[in-house]
C-alpha cells in the first residue's frame, strides 16, 4: 500500500521530462557530427586535397543533416504532446524514457547508415528506428488520451495528432520498402517525406499529407 | 561569521540542482551508447557480413538499454525526491552533486561491463555504482526528513520513499550476489528486477514489492 | 483540414526552444575542446618535453577560444532574439532548429581549421559557418516581424537587429577576403572583429560598428 | 545610436545564463569520466588481470573525482552569485561566458593532470584552471556590485562573497607553490581544501577559512 502511494506521486513533473528530453535532444543532435572526421592531415598537401577529402567526406554530411532533420521532427512531435499534455504519470514518464532511449540510438544508426550506405541492412536499421520513435509517441498519445491526462481539447485535435503519426509513419514505410530497388533510393524518398513535413506547405497537394 | 552568512546563501536553488542535474543524466544517457561502435567497414563486405558483426554487438545493445533503464529509475527518483522537497541547502546540494558523479561513472561502468560480461569484478563494479547511486538518494532523503526540508508531507509517504529504496537494493544485492554462480545469471535477475520497478504492476505479487 | 490544425498547434514553445538551443550551445561549446588532446605519454620524458608538446597545441587552443567567442556571440544574439519574441510559431520553430544545425557544425569547422590553419578551404568553411549563423539569425528576425511575432518593440530596435548582423557579416566577408594573402591574415582579422563586438566598446570609432 | 540601442537589451535574460551554465557544467562533468578507458580486452585473461588493469585506472578515478569536485564547487559558487543577482548585463553576460570557457577546460586540464601527474608543469595548468575560474568569479562579483546589479543584500554578505573566493584561492596558490617539492603534494593539499569547502565544517578550527 506504501509503494503505490510512492507511484502515485513518482515521476510527475512535466518540466523535468520536458527538461530531460530538451537535454538528450541536444546531446544527440550534437553527437551525430561527430561522425564527422576530418580529413588525416598526412594525406593532405594542399588546398587541392583538401577538396578532395572534403568532398569524399560530403555524403556523411547529407546523412548528418538528415538525421538532424529526423530528430528535429521528433523534437517538434514530442514538444507538441507534452504540450497538450495537462500532467504527467509514471506511466508516461517511462512511455517517455523509452522514447528518449530511441533517440540516443540515433547517432548510432546514423553512423551505420554512413558508413554502410550501400547496404540494406543499415538502411532497415534506420528505418527501424525512426519507426521506433513514431510507434512510442504514438503510444504516449493513446496513453494520455486513454488516462485522461489532457486539458480540454478538442476531438478532431486529438485525431489529427493520431493521423499525423499514421501517415507520416506508412510514408516512411513505402519509402524503406523501396530498398528492395537500392538503399540509396529509400533513403533519398525518406528525405523527401522529411523535408514535406519541415516546409509544411500550406497550399497544393503536398499540404493534404 | 561571514563564512557561515557565505554558506546560509550558498547552493539554494533547487530549480538549478534540477537543471543540472537533467543535464548530467541527459549526457551520461547519451554516451552510453557511444560505446556502440560501428563495424569496421573493411570487415563487411556484404548484407550478411554486416548482419553477423550486427549479431556481435547485439549483446552491447541490451547492457545499454539495461543502463539506460538504470539511469531511467534513478532520474525518477531523485526527480520525486526534489519535487517533495521545498527548499534545498548547501549540504543537500552537496549530497545530490556526489549522485550526479554517480551517475556519471556508470557509462564507465557499463562499458566495463559490456567488455568482460563473463568476469565477476566487471559485474560487482556494476552493481557498486547501483548501490551507490541507492545510498546517496538515501542519505539525501533521511537528510531532507532530518533538516525538515519536506513540505506538508505526510509520514506514510516518508517511509515509502525509503522502504522503497531499501527493498530495491536488498533485491539488486541478492542479485548481484548470484554472481558466485555466473555474472550473466546477476545481470538477467538485476534487469528483471529494473523491469518491474518500470512496469510498476499495479496488481498481482509484483505489487507489492 | 486536421492537418493543418496539427501545424497550428505544433512547435510553440518559446521556453523549449530556448532550453533545447541552451542544450545544444552547451554541448558544442564544451566539445570544441575534445580537440585538444592531450600530448602522447610515451613522447614526454620530462618538464622540457610537457612543455614543448604544450607549446605546440596552443595554436589548436587559440582556434578553440576563437570558436568558443563565435559561439558566445551567436548564442546571444540568438538569445537576445528570443526574448523579444511573444510565442514561436512551426515555421520559427523550424528556422532555429537549422540555425542550431549551424551551431552543431562549428566543433568540425574548428577542427578542420585548426588542423589545416595554412588552407584557404579550411578558413573558407570556417567563414561559411559563420555566414551561415548570421543569415539564418537575419531570416529568423525577418520572419518574425513578417508574421507579427514580436511584442511592441519600437521600429530602431527593429532596424537596430538587422543593421547589427548585416555590418559584422559585411565585416568578417571582409575578414574572410583576406584570406588571398594568407589564411592566418583572415583568421586574425575575423577574431579582431569578434573581440570588438565582445568587448562593445562604449566609446571611440568602434563603439559606431 | 541604434548599435548602443542594441547592447541594451542584448544578453539580459539571467535565466538562458543560468541553463547555459548548467548544461556546460553537466556536459563537463560528463566528459572528465570519458578519460577513463575500460582495460584493454586483449589484455584480460580473467578476473585477476582485470582487478590489476582496475588498479591501474584508480588513480585516474581519484583525479576524475577531484576535477568533479572543482567544477561542483565552482557550479554552487556562479549559482551563488547569480542567484543574487537581479538582473544581468550584456557586459556581465560576457563576463560568464569566460567562465564557461573556464569551465570548458577542466576536461583537459585533468587529462593532462592523469596523464603527467609526476611533472610540475601538470599540476601547475591544472591550478592555472582553478585561478582562472576564481578570478572570473571574483570579477563577475565586483563587476555586478559595481553596476548595481544586486537587489537589496546586506553590504556583511557582498564582503563574505569576496573574502571567500580570495581565502579560496590564497590556499590554492599555497597547494600549488607546493609543487617545488612535488605535484603529487600539490595535488593532495589543493585536495584536501577543496574537502573542507565541501563538507562545510560548521564548528572547529577549520569553519573559519
Amino acid at each position: 500500500m506504501t509503494e503505490k502511494r510512492y507511484n502515485l506521486v513518482a515521476g510527475q513533473s512535466r518540466a523535468r521530462l520536458a527538461a530531460l528530453s530538451d537535454g538528450v535532444f541536444a546531446v544527440a543532435m550534437t553527437l551525430l557530427v561527430l561522425d564527422l572526421h576530418t580529413p588525416v592531415a598526412t594525406a593532405v598537401h594542399g588546398e587541392h586535397d583538401l577538396l578532395a577529402a572534403l568532398g569524399e567526406i560530403a555524403p556523411r554530411l547529407l546523412i548528418y543533416l538528415a538525421s538532424f532533420m529526423t530528430l528535429g521532427i521528433f523534437w517538434v512531435g514530442q514538444q507538441t504532446q507534452l504540450n497538450m499534455i495537462e500532467r504527467s504519470t509514471r506511466d508516461l514518464t517511462w512511455i517517455h524514457l523509452g522514447f528518449l532511449a530511441g533517440v540516443t540510438l540515433m547517432p548510432f544508426s546514423t553512423a551505420l547508415m554512413a558508413e554502410f550506405i550501400h547496404l540494406r541492412i543499415a538502411l532497415l536499421i534506420y528505418w527501424a528506428n525512426i519507426l521506433l520513435l513514431g510507434l512510442i509517441l504514438f503510444a504516449s498519445w493513446r496513453g494520455a488520451v486513454a488516462c485522461d491526462l489532457l486539458g480540454d481539447i478538442e476531438p478532431g485535435l486529438i485525431r489529427a495528432v493520431e493521423r499525423r503519426i499514421v501517415v507520416a509513419q506508412s510514408l516512411y514505410a513505402v519509402g524503406a520498402a523501396l530498398c528492395v530497388i537500392t538503399p540509396l533510393l529509400s533513403l533519398g524518398v525518406i528525405v523527401a517525406i522529411q523535408l514535406v513535413y519541415v516546409i509544411g506547405p500550406k497550399t497544393g497537394p503536398l499540404s493534404r499529407i
